[in-house]
C-alpha cells in the first residue's frame, strides 16, 4: 500500500462531486443531509443513523428537525429583493416559519450582510435561539428603500430526526482508525463538501483494499453531530487508535495540521512527516480547543488521538462562510493533493512497524547480496542511506516512523528499505 | 484578589518613601539600620531582632557593630576637601577610625574615585578587612595638591548586634512566601531603597487581605543577614514554598526576573506569566551563583524556590554603587509598575488552583448557560476562547498557571473564567 | 594533566611522521600495512596481529591478502602513459594481475579520471570484485590515441593475511577508551596519514602518564579491521566506557564532531565542551550510518559510546580521495590543533569527576581563606564565578561537566576551582 495506486485523476473526480452536492440546502438536521448521504452511498454502503429530536446527548438535547421550502422579501411592487431559491444562504438557518410585511426599521433587525464585501452572502444560523433572518448582500440591502416588505419563511421546525451517516470497514484488527466530516453547511464548496468528498472517495478506495486497521468514516453534522455520536458510540471510542477531523481540502493554500490534544500521538507525528516529505509548504499547528468536531473528540474525557487535516484554516480566508466559497474558490489539484496526502497518512499508518536487525553486530555485507550501491549522486545514495538507516536503528525500540523522523528520510523509503532487509532476512518484525 | 485593587497613586507613595529613607547612613550593622526599620515600623509591625557580634551563623561570624559619627579630609589651609556630613558615601563602610595627618602619597592608598565618572563618588565597603578610607569624585581627587591632609573619621567598630527586621502575615496555610529585601546601603536609591520600599508597602496591603498563603517579608543587611536568618530559622525553611528577593525596582530600565537554581519552581513560571501578560518588555535569566541574597537562599543546602525580581540588573547599569544612583535615578512610575508586577505575582500563587471539568464528555452546552457568545473580534473571543481552555484541559492534571501557560491566555482571564465555570457546576476544585 | 603540558613544537611533529608514511602503497591488506605498522612500532610498542584469509568475522570474512610490485600502461611507441611507480593512486587498489595488449576502446572501460579535475588521479578501489582499473590525470585519458596499449599490473591476490595494530596502556582502571584510526589508504594526507598521526604521537603521550583510565589505540583498515577486532574482541567491547574514531585530521578547515549513535553519551558532551571553550568555531553533528568505522562501533549489536573526530568531513572538500590530498593539503598548524583538542577531551575524560560542598548551607566565607577576590573585570572575576559555581552546584548530583556545561565556564577554571575547594576542604568528592 503506497501513494503509487493513486494513477487516476482524482482531482476532477473530486471535484465533480462536489458540484453535485452543491445545490443541496443541508443543515445540522432536515431532508438536505438525507438527500447528500443518499448521494454518498451511491459510492460507499452508509449505514444511515436517525435520531429522534429531544434525545439527551450528553449535555446536549437532539433538536427539533429543521425544514425549509421557500423564502422570500418582495417589496411593495410585489418584487422579490431576495428569493431561497436563488441561493440557500439567504435565510438564516433554523429561522422558524414567518410570513407577514414589515416596514424596513423593523425588518433591518432581521437582515444580515458584509459591507466589507458588498457582493457576498453571508451564511447565518440560528440553532438554538428561535427567531428569524435573512442574509444579502450588502448591496441589495444598501439600495432597499423606506418600504413596507412581505417577509415569507416556509419552514417547519417540529419533532424529527438528527441524521448522519457512518461507514465502518473491517481490518485485520478491531483497533479502529476514525475519519470525521461535517455535512450540515449548505451551498459552501471549501467548508465542507471538500471534506465530504474526499472522505467518500477514502472510504471507496479503502473498502477494496486490505487493510491492518479497522476504519470508521463519519458524516455528521458538526458539534451536535460528534456529541450524538459520542454520546451513543461510547464503549467503541475504546477501539479508535488515530483519527482525523478533514475540512476545508479544497482552496488554494497549503495544507495545515492541527495537532491532537495529546500533541504525540503518533497520528500527529505521521501527518508532520507526510507533509514534511511532501517537499511543498505547510503548516503544524498545536491543539486548541476551538474549530471543528476535535473538539468533542478530544475533549477531556475521551482525549482521543484525533488531528485535523485541512487546507488554509477556517476563518483565515475571507470567503468562508459566505457565498464566494462557492464553485470557483475550490480547486481540483487541491482537492486530489490533500486526498493524496491523507492516503499517505493512511499509508504510513498501516505500515508503521518495529523490526529487528537480525545481524546486529557490525553491518552485513550488503555487496554480496547486491543490496550495496557505490554511493554517487542521487537515488543511488538515496537508498544507500535509507538501507543504512533502517539497519542501525532497527534494534526492536524503533518504528519506521521513528527512523524516518530521526534520519529525515522519506518514509516510503525507510518502508522500502524495511521491506528489501526483510527479503534479504536481515530484518524481522517484532511486536510491540 | 486581583491587580484591579490597585487604584490609588502608589508611585508617587513609593518614591516619597525612598526620599525620607535616603540621607540615612545604613551598613550591614549599626544605628542607620536601627533608623530604617523605626520608619519601616509605622507602616507594618515589624519584629526587630538583634544578634549579637560573634555568633556564629553557619560557616560565619556576626560582625562587629559599626557607627560613624562623622569624617572629613582638610587640607593644611584646613578646608574641608571631603565632608561626610555631605555624603555618606565619602567613607569607605566599616572604615576603623582614625584622626592623623599625612602628605598625599599616603593619603591617596585610602582614596577611591571614579576616573571615567569624573563627578561621583563611588560607593565602596571593607567588612572583613580592618582599615580605613574614602570615597571622592575623581575631579576632587585630580585637583589635591602635595599637601599634608588631617583626615579625621570618628566611627566606631565594637562588639554590639546585628539589627535586622521581620515581619510574618499567617495565611490559611503554614506554607509560606518569602520576601526579602537588603537594607545594609547608604544613600543610595535604586539599590536599594527601592527594594525596602516596594517590600513595605507590599506588606502593607497583604496584610489587610484574605490569604491562602502565609507571608513573611526580610528585612535584612546582605550576605552576612539571609546568612544569620537562615541559621537561627533552618527550622522554618522548610514551609518555605516560593520566595523572591527584591532590589533595583526603581530605575527606568524593564522588569528582569532571574530564576531560582531550581528553574522550573511554580514562581518562576508566574513571575513568566506575569512578565508576559503585561505585554512589555521584560528579560528572564537562568539562574548563576551571583547576585543578592538568592545566593544564599540557593545554596545546595537550601535550594529554595526562590527567585530575584529586579528592573535593571546590578552592575548593569553605571549609576550602580555610586552617588548617581540618587532620587533623580529612581522614578515613581518605575517603582508602581515593579509594585503592580510583584502583586500579580503574589495573585497568581494565591489563585493557581486545579481543577476537574464535570462534563468532561464532549463540550458543556454553554448558550443554554449564557456563557456562550457569539465568536467575534475583541475581548468576546478572548473570554470565549478562556472558557474553552479551561474546560479542556481542566482534567485535575493542569494548574490554572499551565493553563495559562499553554494557551497563550493571559492568566486572569483564565482565573475568571474557571471563576465562571465554578459558578455554573461545570468545574471544581480539586487537591492537588 | 591539563592542556599546559604541551609546549613541543607538536605540529612539525606530526607534520614530519606524515612525510615519511606518504610514499608507502597501503591496501586494507598487503606489506604496505606491515611497514606502515613499522614505523608506529618506533614511537609506541604496537602490538601487531595477522589475521589469515578466509576467518569469518560475523557477517564479512577475511579478504585475500593484495600485493602489488609494479603496474604501467604503455603506448605502442613503447611509451608509459601511467606508471605506478610515480604514484600508487594509478592502480585501482586489489586488481587482479593483468598483462595483455588492447585497443583504446576496450581500455577505456578500466580508466577513471576526474573531468571535473583533469589533473588530478582518483583514488579508487575493488575489494570485493575481482577486476582491474587505472586511474588517471583526465587531461592525460583525453589525451591518449586510438592505439593499442600494453598493459600491466603485478600484483598478487592470494591467501595471506589482514594485518592490524593494537595498543593498551593499562590504568587505574579496566573501563577503556577506545581510539580508531583507518591505515589503509595509500599516499593521501589527509585521509588518512593525518589520524595515524595524531593517534601514534598521543598514544606515545598518554603511555607516559599515570591514567585514571586504560586506553586502546586500534590501527586497522576501515570497515573489514572494525570488524574483524569486533568479531575477535567481543568481550573486551564490555569494558569500553568512551571511544573516539579519529580521521581527516590535517586540514584547513575547522573541528567537526559527529555524535556517538547514543548521541548524549560522556564523550560526546566532553567533545562539545571543549570545542565551546577553544573559542575558536567547529561544528557539532548527530550521528548518521555513515563515514568511518563509528559505523561498526555504533552498530545495535554494540552501540558503543565512540564519536568521531575530523576536521572537514570527507566528501566536503573536493582533494578527498584524489592525489590533492597531498602533503601541500595538510597544514602543521592544523594537526597540533587536532592533537591538543583530543588530548584536551581526554583531560577532561580523566578529570571529570562529581564533588559535594561540605559546607552547603549558604555560601562559605571564602575571605578568611584568601578566596575572594573583589568582583572586578578579566581573570579575577572568572574564577571567582568558578569557584561560586562549583560550591553552587556541587550537591553530589552534578559532575565537574554537567558545571561546565550549565555555567558557561571553561572546564579547566572549573576543575582548578574544584581542586581549590578541595585543598581547603570546602569539597569532597564522591562515588558517582
Amino acid at each position: 500500500m503506497d501513494s503509487g495506486i493513486l494513477n487516476e485523476n482524482k482531482g476532477e473526480e473530486l471535484y465533480t462531486f462536489i458540484k453535485r452536492l452543491y445545490p443541496i440546502c443541508r443543515s445540522i438536521t432536515g431532508n438536505g443531509v438525507r438527500q447528500t448521504l443518499a448521494v454518498v452511498q451511491e459510492y460507499i454502503h452508509l449505514q444511515i443513523h436517525e435520531v429522534p429530536s429531544g434525545t439527551k446527548v450528553f449535555d446536549w438535547v437532539v433538536p427539533k428537525e429543521w425544514n425549509i421550502r421557500d423564502a422570500y422579501i418582495k417589496d411593495s411592487s410585489g418584487k422579490k429583493i431576495v428569493d431561497f431559491q436563488k441561493s440557500n444562504l439567504h435565510v438564516v438557518h433554523y429561522s422558524v416559519p414567518v410570513n407577514q410585511e414589515l416596514p424596513l426599521q423593523e425588518l433591518i433587525n432581521h437582515l444580515h450582510s458584509l459591507p466589507e464585501h458588498p457582493d457576498w452572502i453571508p451564511y447565518r444560523t440560528t440553532y438554538y435561539n428561535e427567531t428569524w433572518g435573512f442574509s444579502l448582500p450588502d448591496a441589495v440591502l444598501q439600495a432597499m428603500k423606506d418600504d413596507t416588505y412581505e417577509v415569507s419563511i416556509d419552514s417547519s421546525l417540529t419533532d424529527g430526526h438528527l441524521t448522519y451517516g457512518e461507514f465502518f470497514i473491517p481490518g485485520a484488527t478491531e483497533e479502529e482508525v476514525l475519519f470525521s466530516c461535517h455535512i450540515c453547511h449548505p451551498s459552501l464548496c471549501n467548508d465542507n463538501l471538500s471534506g465530504i468528498s474526499v472522505m467518500t472517495h477514502l472510504a471507496q478506495t479503502l473498502q477494496k483494499m486490505k487493510l491492518r486497521y479497522s476504519y470508521r468514516f463519519l458524516f455528521i453534522p458538526a458539534t451536535i453531530g460528534s456529541i450524538t455520536w459520542l454520546a451513543l458510540n461510547k464503549d467503541k471510542t475504546v477501539n479508535i487508535r488515530h483519527g482525523l477531523v478533514a475540512a476545508n481540502l479544497g482552496d488554494p493554500g497549503h495544507v495545515t495540521y492541527k495537532k491532537s490534544r495529546r500533541g504525540d500521538a503518533e497520528i500527529d507525528r505521521i501527518a508532520e512527516v507526510v507533509l514534511r516529505d511532501s517537499g511543498k509548504p505547510y503548516t503544524i499547528k498545536d491543539f486548541f480547543p476551538f474549530g471543528y468536531d476535535e473538539r468533542q473528540f478530544c475533549s477531556p474525557g475521551f482525549n482521543l488521538p484525533v488531528g485535523s487535516i485541512m487546507r488554509t484554516p477556517h476563518g483565515e480566508y475571507p470567503e468562508y462562510h459566505t457565498s464566494a466559497d462557492n464553485l470557483d474558490f475550490v480547486r481540483p489539484e487541491s482537492l486530489e493533493d490533500s486526498y493524496r496526502k491523507i492516503y499517505n497518512i493512511i499509508s504510513v499508518l498501516e505500515s508503521n512497524r518495529t523490526y529487528k536487525n537480525t545481524n546486529p553486530y557490525c553491518e552485513p555485507q550488503l555487496g554480496k547480496r547486491g543490496l550495496y550501491k557505490h554511493v554517487g549522486g542521487g537515488d543511488a545514495q538515496v537508498d544507500q542511506m535509507s538501507l543504512l538507516w533502517v539497519l542501525n536503528l532497527s534494534d526492536g525500540r524503533h518504528t519506521l516512523l521513528d527512523i524516518a523522523e530521526k534520519s529525515g528520510e522519506n518514509f516510503f523509503h525507510i518502508k522500502k528499505a524495511a521491506d528489501l532487509l526483510t527479503e534479504h532476512d536481515l530484518l524481522s518484525e517484532v511486536e510491540r
